[in-house]
């Protein structure tokens, strides 16, 4: 079926009276630093504290609409998991959430503050899609997955569109736009409504060291899984690009660039220190890429999309000790 | 001469290019939390961190215009530093800051890196007002008031105009507003802005407990100093009301609410695990006066300026694992 930058704006229509509209904010202190001019767009300050509200909503509202009453379940590290529980709660429809063990405390408790019930698994050894498919079929539950579905990519593809649109009204086209990537969801509804709406807009996906699936993928050509090994950025490990992210992906973006934990430790203490948010690992890593050097931006207009902001107390202060 | 709502929307203007437009945020989980309908307008986002920059470039944009090449001197814990310095910067004028010895590292470091000038003095042995004077005479500069001042009062009213219009534009009206509250120029903008385009809106001033000058004053009838003491506000801690910002802020101002360091230590923490925001202690206080139930909130439409976001890391840290 495929989704198109109508898609985005119907799920904008949808979320209207639900989903925070963030801000495009400025930093002078970044244009100095870098010598480019640089856009950041919050979705720390999105509803649940990421920008997964945006597809989930937009996902779950059809199917409440469609069939009224049934179930949700889905597997996520913690952010989409906490878009589907607040979604679902909108919605009036229980939620069933596969969440591994060791996903941060804050992912954890937020899920269960908007009334979802958690089932926890071992991320090394247990197979999350199985569990939730068993699970599906006991509740007589719908699975909302976390990127590979048109309208969770629609429903992402809405912080592209309210980008652009903001940067329109300000007269900015951007050079290029750099996302979190790692299912590709977001990439890829992001790097639709540029296709549409800014052509001219390169739009690279950022991924950790070692969960470089997408730049090995369109390396290849095709979907490859990474490497893994251990990461910061607990939101970013899936093992491979999806089916429908990735036939988007590998047509729109105009690469893959990954970033060293260490340099999403420093992104994180930036954007406390600088920007006054406070962004978890996988969240920050467009940023680290720009600070790092991952790309070359000096005298470009550049977008980066900060994608989430829940990130245990602990981990924060240790960073901000660092 | 006055401050009236034509000089709110002059000021508007002239900050258009420099001054970031902070975006309005809903938050649901405080709805929820208290039954109310809550409003927040994230000052941390501004340049230089909080809403002085707003005052101070209205103002030396003014003087930069009449008299270019005149040094700028203020006098400042901190916030109005960084925004002198900022706007000073842009105008391309040399500053001089009297700042406290006292004043978080953070402030002092984002005021020097604009290229201000900064002169220490000690905040319980000297009057910075005569260091500013002397300083202004030798440096044949001008003073730029940190509150009492019509240019600053207009500036600092934009908050409340930007606020004002982007809720009527989702036809929201508050029932009240509460704004932090020291020399009183943020209150007496934002009171000015919503006497002419919100008249229904209760304005509150909140203040540290033991800082509670607006409150005595109010009372009173006339400007009186407050007991002083010792408070985790640092950018709260005037001795008491503006002459100016007073005239104002006795014939608008619903009240002013006085709230404990262990409350304002609590919005701060509240403000980045929930909000996804650092808030400084002075900037976060609007918040505490909620969260601390030291205003009726149920059932009413509720704005919160949070004011600032200039914390050094370790007091957040501490507060965030307190």
């Amino acid at each position: 079926m495929g989704v198109g930058i109508d898609d985005i704006q119907q799920a904008a229509q949808r979320l209207g009276p639900y989903a925070q509209v963030t801000p495009v904010l400025n930093s002078p202190a970044l244009d100095r630093e870098l010598g480019g001019k640089f856009y950041l767009k919050p979705e720390c300050l999105q509803r649940t504290g990421s920008f997964k509200f945006r597809g989930a909503y937009n996902a779950i509202s059809i199917i409440a609409k469609r069939d009224p009453g049934r179930p949700i379940v889905a597997y996520s590290s913690g952010n989409h998991a906490q878009g589907v529980a607040a979604a679902a709660g909108i919605c009036g429809l229980d939620a069933y959430i596969v969440m591994p063990d060791d996903a941060p405390d804050i992912k954890r408790i937020n899920t269960q503050s908007h009334g979802a019930s958690i089932v926890g698994y071992d991320r090394d050894t247990q197979d999350r899609i199985s569990i939730a498919t068993a699970l599906a079929r006991d509740v007589g539950g719908v699975i909302v997955p976390p990127f590979d579905h048109e309208h969770i990519i629609a429903g992402q593809g809405t912080v592209g569109l309210e980008f652009i649109e903001d940067l329109d009204a300000c007269g900015v086209k951007l050079d290029c736009l750099l996302v979190p990537c790692s299912g590709g969801g977001l990439a890829a509804g992001v790097a639709l409504a540029c296709e549409a709406l800014s052509p001219g807009t390169e739009v690279y996906g950022c991924e950790p060291e070692g969960f470089d699936d997408h730049a090995l993928s369109l390396k290849a050509g095709a979907r490859v899984p990474h490497d893994g090994g251990k990461s910061i950025c607990d939101a970013l490990m899936v093992d491979k690009p999806g089916k429908i992210t990735f036939g988007i992906n590998k047509r729109l973006l105009a690469g893959a660039i990954s970033i060293a934990d260490k340099e999403v430790i420093r992104a994180v203490a930036y954007a406390a220190e600088t920007f006054k948010l406070v962004v978890e690992p996988s969240g920050a890593i467009a940023l680290a890429a720009v600070l790092s050097g991952g790309i070359e931006t000096a005298g470009k207009s550049v977008g980066i999309v900060l994608s989430g902001g829940n990130i245990d107390s602990k981990l924060l202060c240790d960073i901000l000790k660092s």
